[in-house]
């Protein structure tokens, strides 16, 4: 119940937003890379489907990381608050060598798990060095403000977007996706011009962050990544604009960062991938 | 920019969010008591005026403070984000051994202090033993996860609340204010029915809570304190609602409590105060 904290001299795990619509069969790099973090042929994979309403996502989702070599899959549904309550079921996520968040709806992630036993559980794997994987609304709700849904549109206006607590393993970024594919600039604009401290990350579909320990990130997958670094904003109107209407929001640092490039969330430096 | 941290075997400074329109000349018991905790005739009062838009907030609670025998206080007006940049006026907030946060927008806080080194410096301040308290909107800012406006009554709907990131000295609780006066009860519980992991705290006008190092609050002034746990929320329908409905969140447990009682945000038990 506060951002997941580490030991001292521990290492957090690897959080790894993912943007959505991930290759699962033809070139999966992004979950492949996922179960080699885990341990590849020793990993025990934790798949959590429960934004999603759909019967078989946590059964896909066993099939897919078994393709890609992980010793076990386990899906757990929290299909409801007590399931995420339940002892028995969230001691055996303690398990697991990496955790997988399905895509769907965020809220369901929020509303279902927040403040339950899992979403403790969840949260101190990660800090024990578990790496934490989410696609879609798993990769919002990974960090500790989430786009809870939003309009789109490259110009950000008030109201646009509405933000909610999740998952808490990091605040230093509020996470998008189906970046470019849903034209989203603008709500990320929104969401971070309510408070320019954590810095944005807009995700392509496809398209996957490795948030490290130490807080630098390599982009990897087919599409880019937007990174909305908001650290030397002179003015954001968000204090004063009526409903509806643009925020002007002057001085932020923009980088479309592809496969291979990475973002430092402390030094705030970005570099390219090496050229192919 | 993560929630403050404070140093193995430090303590924080305890955090006081005030209801709004506290007693200042007649009966200003949480101001004194505010006085007293940071240090009394030896107290060094920071007050920052900028939520208010108004000139001589911060001259007024100069006086008010001076009144209530703090040795000295010094108001920072920080009216731009290139103030809240500024080496030496931030340099000088180190000198304090008490902040103070006046009302206004808290949205003027979040978008003018939010990731600058002012804020930097009242975090650090705070997790360094500095107590630290803001009234109405100074109140809302001081958690991670900030109420920045919403519509009245008493029934969650969705979309009735909008939250934004705050200034993160506490993960907690959402703070909501004047809260009797301007009937809150039901966007307190859509803030929470978003991701039911923090504890509501609904703060009448004049009342204040005082929330220690070991995250034990009082309950101080002419009010009552209105305290929605979400702990054992069974179901919250937030993740399917459309704009404007009702929310539908089973097994809120509330207490109201007036001067002299508290809550412990760990055990999550409430107490009364004496029978006067």
């Amino acid at each position: 119940v506060s951002p997941s904290r580490v030991e001292e001299g521990g290492r957090r795990g690897t959080i790894v937003p993912i943007g959505g619509a991930e290759d699962q069969i033809k070139d999966p790099e992004i979950l492949k890379r996922f179960v080699d973090l885990c341990g590849g042929r020793r990993a025990r994979i934790a798949v959590i489907p429960t934004a999603s309403e759909r019967d078989d996502t946590g059964r896909r989702y066993e099939r897919i990381f078994k393709d890609l070599g992980a010793r076990s899959v386990k899906s757990f549904e929290f299909a409801s608050r007590a399931d995420a309550e339940d002892d028995e079921a969230v001691g055996d996520l303690k398990e697991a060598s990496g955790i997988f968040l399905s895509g769907g709806n965020q809220l369901r992630l929020s509303t279902l798990l927040g403040g339950t036993l899992a979403a403790k559980a969840l949260r101190r794997a990660n800090a024990a060095g578990v790496p934490v994987a989410g696609t879609s609304a798993g990769a919002a709700f990974l960090s500790e403000h989430m786009i809870a849904f939003g309009d789109e549109g490259a110009t950000p206006r008030a109201g646009m977007v509405t933000l909610a607590p999740g998952l808490g393993l990091t605040n230093r970024v509020i996470v998008d996706q189906h970046f470019r594919q849903r034209d989203r600039l603008g709500r990320l604009l929104a969401a971070l011009a309510y408070n320019p401290f954590a810095i944005g990350l807009g995700l392509d579909e496809d398209t996957a962050v490795f948030l490290d320990d130490d807080n630098a990130l390599e982009v990897a997958g087919s599409g880019a990544v937007t990174v909305v670094d908001p650290g030397d904003v002179e003015f954001s109107s968000m204090g004063t604009v009526k409903p509806g209407e643009p925020v002007t929001i002057l001085g932020v640092r923009l980088h479309v960062i592809g496969p291979g490039g990475g973002f430092d969330l402390e030094t705030r430096r970005a570099r390219a991938g090496a050229v192919a």
